[in-house]
């Protein structure tokens, strides 16, 4: 080796080894990941091409088919975070010239929006205020006038705490003849969600809410009606790492390499799946919506203001709004600094005005609620103004 | 609840916890993971906003620095596998029109080429036999004829067990004007690299081979002359999850949010360049080239026929001809099931006519090197046909 260039130790610092906190995330994500699932973390690699986790992959496209109430054949964990997956609803199904209409309440409806055109789509947008949702008559009205070859929208808007009732809009997007692409981020395994029976034709989702599992992972699902406009393009999809018919030649039974999959993240999927499963999806429903309304009940007899209304209120993701004069910002790192609890800020038109607070998966708790509301009780009034210290809970 | 459709429990599984076995990875990748490496991925995990969690992300992007030898500001490594990270480094430089001339010795070669014409380059080949490399005259003669934006090639590629020698090309790509492409994805953190020496102006890699981390992450990087490339682009990146304008938000000291960070996955690349910079380029890259060595002298001195000329051949990746009359398959097969150990077969033009052995990161070690050669000695007789068992070692 003796031929070989000197090296450059301008970068190379000595650290020790990683010594991160246990916090208890209880903002939009990510949320704490079941113990159970970090000790799968941690197992041995194994080759992506080996048997055993070959049936692995199949045992996680089960449990996701079961978890979205979904009989799609296409229903895989994208190698990347719940945006990866995302696009990948997009990159498969948009020709250039195509028209998305995207239903904009929040933050991540801007980001559909954003993406598709990227895709070369003629985008169109509907939009409500960050806080509400949409009525069946907007969306058909809607569909009427822009006639879209997809309907792109959001069942849980993490950034509003919005949850877009589903009822009838699949069969409005039968009616006009277009795909229906529907963000499940923040409700799979959370909040009902009934793919097939809402005649949802694209779905995806992250690992890190109600997966209890870390971020890294995007899972995906295309049902036949999408399939078929995939199969009919006449370009290669315009994204090789997340192009859905390469894809299914390793996920499919010819198990073609396409790239390495992050095995050790899928053993952790797998593992949240699983216990999904065993818990079953009507508890983990009911479990959610229980400690929602812990949550909500309790914040309002601190004489906090909710920023959804409560029939659209999702159970996973509670916006509270900021009181008059509070610096949130200050607050939020208060807890996080003093007490080890992530708590969210507001997002887009919602910056400075809300918290965020997350009860998702694992963190899904009686005693994480009550913990959490015994510290916007004892430390949320020193960072009130003077004049609203007395009382606090009169408001 | 009483109000929802019934659940439908056809894809609901009853499984037991995860049980896969620890294997000895001694293929093309992933290779298994150092302890360490492992133990940092099952920490909790905190959020990607978390003044913690971005200290930690200096640390990735410095020592990422250090690893690949070059001062690029640019340097993070994608939510994605190292596919993620290849296609990043096209998506973000080409623009539609522009010529990308690729050289192709190898199966990612061809990835390089399909990739590119996805985002609407006018692609351009030269070819050399798998399991040779390019002479700087060949590079020139196609530079001068092609006059690319991009010339795209792979410094190690892992379908051939080839290394590319590197000196001279990065002048060449001055001189007429292209940025230069690199494919290290069998290269960092095992086999000489200077990046900034050889004036290579985008690179990418993966976790899984010589940094002894899980599949999942790709390291990017990006010097001042591709950044100037997409600064001076005059639409969007198409692709949003990988566009490197809004990672740069994220990761530069604006910490806007992008996606959720695959967090978990960054503890383990932390650790795993915390140990290199701990070893050490130097003592890290005479270690694969020893213990290359140790199983190319053994594998010879068992009769068996490496595929890759010695001076351009690969220390983490050795491509073995498979005997004449063997089953190749059928012996990774008995290794992997009677053994737990993986090797690899050919990909591409090798099919079904090398193996492939890995001896990368953490893996890289003397003991496993004589582990496979006992196996080869011990269990490959029984493959051979009988004409060629009698004497093993005298070819």
């Amino acid at each position: 080796m003796s031929a070989l260039p000197p090296i450059n130790d301008a970068h190379r610092r000595q650290l020790g080894p990683i010594a991160t906190p246990d916090r208890l995330l209880l903002g939009p994500g990510p949320s704490n990941a079941h113990p159970t699932v970090l000790q799968a973390l941690a197992r041995t690699p194994i080759g992506h091409l080996d048997p055993l986790y070959v049936e692995l992959m199949g045992e996680v496209q089960e449990l996701l088919r079961y978890a979205w109430q979904t009989d799609n054949r296409l229903t895989i964990p994208m190698s990347g975070t719940g945006s990866a997956a995302m696009e990948a609803t997009l990159a498969n199904t948009i020709e250039p010239g195509d028209k998305v209409l995207v239903a904009v309440k929040g933050y991540f409806g801007l980001r559909l929006a954003d993406m598709a055109g990227r895709y070369r789509a003629e985008v169109a947008t509907i939009e409500r205020p960050w806080g509400e949702a949409f009525s069946l008559e907007e969306i058909e009205a809607a569909l009427a006038h822009h006639r879209p070859a997809i309907l792109a929208m959001v069942h849980a808007e993490t950034s509003t705490g919005i949850r877009q009732p589903m009822e009838g809009i699949g069969d409005l997007c039968r009616k006009y003849d277009c795909l229906l692409l529907l963000d499940t981020v923040t409700s799979l395994g959370a909040v009902p969600l009934y793919l097939d029976a809402w005649k949802v034709d694209l779905a995806y989702s992250c690992s890190q809410k109600g997966l209890s599992c870390p971020p890294g992972l995007g899972p995906f699902t295309m049902g036949p009606r999408a399939e078929a406009k995939l199969a009919s393009r006449s370009d290669k999809v315009p994204n090789w790492y997340l192009d859905v018919s390469l894809l299914n030649q390793y996920w499919g039974s010819d198990r073609v390499y396409h790239h390495t999959a992050p095995v050790n993240m899928n053993f952790g999927m797998r593992e949240a799946l699983r216990l999904l499963a065993e818990e079953g999806l009507e508890a983990v429903w009911d479990r959610h919506r229980q400690n929602a309304e812990r949550l909500w009940r309790g914040l309002e007899s601190l004489g906090l203001e909710l920023h959804a209304p409560e029939h659209l209120r999702l159970p996973t993701l509670t916006t509270v709004r900021i009181p008059e004069g509070v610096d949130g910002k200050a607050f939020t790192l208060h807890l996080l600094n003093k007490h080890g609890i992530e708590v969210g800020g507001g997002l887009g038109a919602l910056a400075g005005k809300v918290w965020r607070i997350g009860l998702m998966g694992y963190n899904s708790r009686a005693e994480n609620v009550d913990r959490l509301l015994n510290l916007f009780e004892t430390e949320l009034p020193a960072f009130r103004p003077a004049s609203q210290k007395q009382p606090v809970a009169a408001a």
